[in-house]
């Protein structure tokens, strides 16, 4: 199929997904619309529901309350009502399969979900200016999942009337923002006969025209839910009755951050979201902390974690509360395989629109695509983490982001010339 | 009218509005079934609605999505329309007036909001096992506010029949809990012409069958609201680039517990309500804390401010985040009329129940009600804070806090037959 | 014995105890210099030495070689070498007796210690003015001691060469400051026999000519010495094998301070004198905090040592350390006795330079002559505490402090008055 | 010159030294004992005094009274007294040159002090079983440069008796623990004519046996030193009227530990040493910090440094303190020249004892050898860090560390080897 080099069918698609961001297990009107493209592209077998999931792995699910208003909202947008009713309960994402002859399984992996950001609204802001920034105020693609769901489309559109030995997967991935999609994936075993599996990211620092052909320096990760509890009482009358939950995060918070960094490599603590207590006048009986830490390595993640958890129960301890400590998703650290490298650096060189190849860099973050190349390296299978560089003004999850739409031909070009020499390659 | 010791009426009354507690501003329910009993009671005149509040200073209004909320709801109870039409906005709150003949004018105030508190579901909490426990999860009335309305409801009962010179006036205050409503009632104008005003609170530690007669010892109360604003930044791939307003806040809310103990007296300081971040790996951008502080007299509670302020400050500017910081609703100290406590003392040493008479006691909160007394006061008149003795269970303001029913009897008996003695001392 | 109002001997005895502040337990030089007034005034008994203060009861003493370099130092002034000698290992103090006939036994007590504050050397200073600032430096009669041992001087002055019934008794009490002198001289039994005690402080904000008869509001006090042991480790490479005990001791001292205050009266908590660690390049393995606490009652004070206790532990478990804990000098609340009270109002009333007379008045600090009050009471005496105005420029325990020479001669003048009266009454 | 493999002389020196560790700026035993031995050796020229160090240039010199009693410590010890007086002032360290024929200049850099910090004594810590465990409590060889200084010597011992081309120059360097010794002797211009540097370090985690031929990860370091000044008060009477220094820093060390960790690489922080506050009831008037930032980069240090001032100006300011900050020591990062790590590599591919070479290692520390490397490499010389590994039961700056003596002979020789090498290689 024949397109100009900058893909207007590309940049429509990425804006209306830009337009109408959904967070985790949300996706209702993405995967719906995802659906409908691969329907009008008319793939083998599309996969959505409860299916794509193992059975009670998905992690940080919403509240029901919180599901029903997203999905309320997809379907006010129109789209199939069939398919929205599938993912009733938070079962997003996709898997889509296309055929060809004998030959290796090749997968890609994109993300769908949005953020829990504000988007900007200011001249110079290009989803603003030209009509297409989030109509879900308080939520944003901020991190370009927007760009990797179009690629993963555009991708398979490549191939779709193209003659190729083997299969080629492509999975639209829910989740990925709370590290929650991809395990149940992986556990549900759609991955397992995979033989090469490319999984990708736009932006990451690196500038439009560059290709980092193996990301590596993953972050391990783990979330986690800390809940204070106190005792109530009147702040006026009788302050030293109380037990107040809001100190003891505080407390928490302060100390979290003040962890020791590692002489062994690099460690993050966020406490990302955080809220206690009900009115000026109480004394705090309620607190929580949603945060992760970080590792660059699994053992790095791993002393985080139990520093962190060190320190939140002697936080609740030294205010008189309780606390409960719930882990939530968790994902290990990741490399890549030079066998997909190599294929990628010789694809990118030849590609239109790159102008710098670096065989690696470094993530410098976390992502569950490590449990999807970790469930397909144990298997005996190939993986790779690929960058699409992008001029983005603003940084990752911040409410400037965006990406520089030359980007979305130069991805979609790159991962298919690497998934057709994967094809092929693996046949011989 | 006659009336048993354990007057059913009474006690009916307050468990009914035990079961629908209102926070701040949304008392709609509760004002309307007041209104309902006023017209049977066949009362001189009820003022509802916005001439009953000073325009511009109502404070800490909730915003009209959460008054749509409430008014809906108290709707669905079937109380009369028309009332709630006159309260839209959150103008809740009455003044119920009785003319006798030539006379002084007395004034009683109660107030009748809830608080965004849990009510306890367990056995030995008498509501939840008698049936009147908050059908409105989350809020309670946790402070006896259901029971001062059923006093101000039952002394009108007590004088609706009988012949008595001068006017009686009871305020059925909204807001009290965010230290809001007396002031625009007071600015209002209503209370120009009162000369004596009776003020009253259940409970605050002392015993069933104790009455004090004037209360003393409260705390002069400022609320702030202080809103952290930083910059997001992703908090795997590069923190540093965040600037993070719930460290900034955590930093704020140790440094405001502690601002050093005054040697002049005391005061308090209560970061009640906080929270911060969107979502687990991105650095956080936004945070507040809704708090407040109080001091034994004005001038302490401005040493509180304005440290309190100070650390605000400081603590934003750490973290390079911009912070505002707004000051909400403000009650001044207050000191009680020997004139009124005298009649208190007289009455209660003649009513039966009473078995303890304080001629002072200690507050040690805040209370509005010292806007209301002060205006009288300026205006010559006299004011006192009485306090009803009831058995409570818990604590105020935690979700076992319970009042013992046989203080709804004594409390009325004492304050009808002071308002009965200033009417008529007042017209000597 | 006749002297000038304003009296050369007192303001040279007071200028020279002045610019030789000695710390607690250190007050080498100022007891050897009183001795050597009594034995001019000619006292009937000058008790000094270990058998002043109850074996083992002594809190809070230096370690053995501060003590040796205060007494190398007081050595140095020309003082008795003698006395000097038993007051080796910090016996310091001293209790002079009056023989009169038969009658009561009357008491006064004085402390003479010194504090580790650096004096103000500056214009309008006095003490730097005048030549007489301390030339200890880091040491300053900051809390007026100087003035209350010229007190106990002046007194006996007043009454050697005077015929009167009973016996006085001066206590020159050692280390008030560090709540540590009394208890050992309450428990020698020193004043068992004691019918009447009167304690005595300059300032305290009431200005020269103002007499407090009876001080109340004495808070309750306990010092805690809290010791953090961590683990060292090389602050660049290896961080995280650290266990930090300045992180433990900084988080201690942010949540001792946020102690909450308490609906029952006044508390205090103070972090007074903190450190830890020895290089820059090591994390930190000790760290200690040397603090107190207080409370308008014994029970509020023990509220806050709990708490304190709490948070030392908690704070010490958070960062992986251990933490021993040790209470230091505890001093309880008090109360001063009307029969005394009455005495020195009538005195006051006569007295030259006495211009206002407040029967009681506020300390707000703490004070061991608490143990002493407490001890007398116990035995069936009487006790009071009493306040001698004077205008001072800084606050107690500011560099800038200082007292108005004018109340030397009052205070010697009311107390001594006093003191005969109570003589005299007694043997009624 | 023979010598077994177990050198007993190395040993001895070694553990001589060991037994009196002296802290940076200090050494005036060390030197002069060094020097003894150098005289022994008798080398051509041996540079001791301020003519070694730029004027000015010395940073975190002790005051003079801790200066002199380490030197008088050090006269004690018998060693030279002429010696001792060139020292006088802290004018520690020394430089020995061996001058060959014509030929390139070879420069080996050992540093000499020791740690503030106490030395274990206990059963399984070998200077403790032998009897060369400090003998100056609360100081320690916690690094292991008396295996350095030792290692200078040694090689020295190695060319004395040979014929060579060119000079060698060992500097014994004071001060690196303070980051202090490099830069004056960098700035004196004593290695301008350097055409290869070779620094040296033990341990650092690598085993005995293994070399680490150009040691890469330095931390660029900055030393601050923040002083708070508030305002003391009676901590019982009026805690209000204090502006508390010591909650200041508290508050500081809590947010510079929780500094956000850096995307770009490895950075650090370190309250190092605090203390504050003179007396448990007094407001803190002062404290003080003494810490550190450091950063894989230069820029990365810069970032630690800039935020480290924000929070301390900050705190200040939260608690109406003035602060201070002065920056103290700096060090850049550095790298080691790919000419002399391939000498060291092939050197110590034929050396006895040696079982494992890495071309590379990470210090993940700071040093302030990369004054001196950075000045070689301006001046167009190579220069090349070295480890030798060694078996160390602790670990760096803590009470247990110790080397394997091993690695003394081992160390010895693969430094005099490359060396050898690098003499002759530049004369080519």
């Amino acid at each position: 199929m024949a397109h100009s080099a900058q893909d207007d069918w590309l940049v429509s698609l990425r804006r209306e997904l830009h337009r109408r961001p959904e967070p985790a297990w949300c996706e209702f009107y993405t995967t719906a619309r995802i659906v409908e493209e691969l329907r009008t592209l008319d793939v083998d077998e599309i996969l959505v529901g409860p299916d794509l999931l193992a059975e009670g792995e998905r992690q940080e699910v919403p509240d029901e309350k919180t599901l029903d208003s997203w999905l309320e909202q997809a379907r006010e947008t129109g789209v199939d009502d069939d398919v929205l009713d599938k993912l009733e309960g938070g079962y997003t994402g996709a898997i889509a399969t296309l055929e060809g002859g004998d030959g290796p399984t090749v997968a890609l992996r994109v993300d769908i979900d949005g953020l829990p950001q504000k988007e900007a609204d200011e001249q110079g802001h290009q989803p603003a200016e030209e009509g297409f920034r989030s109509i879900h105020e308080g939520y944003m693609h901020a991190c370009g999942h927007d760009a990797h769901a179009t690629f993963g489309l555009g991708v398979l559109r490549e191939f779709v009337d193209r003659e190729f030995d083997g299969t080629l997967k492509v999975i639209f991935q829910p989740a990925e923002e709370v590290v929650g999609g991809a395990r149940p994936i992986a556990k549900s075993g759609h991955l397992d006969d995979v033989d090469a599996l490319l999984a990708v990211h736009i932006g990451l620092d690196f500038p439009t025209g560059e290709i980092v052909a193996g990301m590596e320096g993953f972050l391990a990760v783990s979330h986690f839910d800390a809940r204070f509890t106190g005792t109530p009482a009147h702040a006026g009358g009788h302050p030293e009755q109380g037990a107040n939950a809001v100190q003891a995060m505080a407390t928490a918070v302060q100390n979290l951050y003040g962890i020791a960094r590692h002489g062994d490599g690099a460690t993050r603590v966020n406490a990302g979201e955080v809220a206690g207590g009900t009115a000026s006048n109480i004394v705090p009986e309620d607190a929580y902390i949603h945060g992760e830490v970080r590792g660059e390595t699994t053992e790095l993640m791993e002393y985080m974690r139990d520093r962190a958890e060190t320190v939140l129960r002697s936080a609740a301890e030294m205010h008189d509360c309780e606390v409960s400590v719930e882990r939530g998703s968790e994902a290990p650290s990741a490399t890549s395989d030079d066998r997909i490298v190599e294929e990628v650096v010789s694809v990118a060189e030849r590609t239109d629109g790159v102008d710098s190849i670096l065989r690696s860099g470094t993530l410098g973050g976390s992502e569950d695509a490590t449990y999807l190349m970790g469930r397909v390296q144990e298997q005996g299978g190939d993986a790779a983490y690929v960058g699409i560089g992008t001029d983005h003004p603003g940084g990752h999850h911040t409410a400037t982001f965006d990406v520089d739409e030359r980007s979305l031909d130069i991805g979609v070009d790159v991962l298919s010339g690497a998934i057709e020499r994967l094809l092929g390659a693996a046949s011989e």
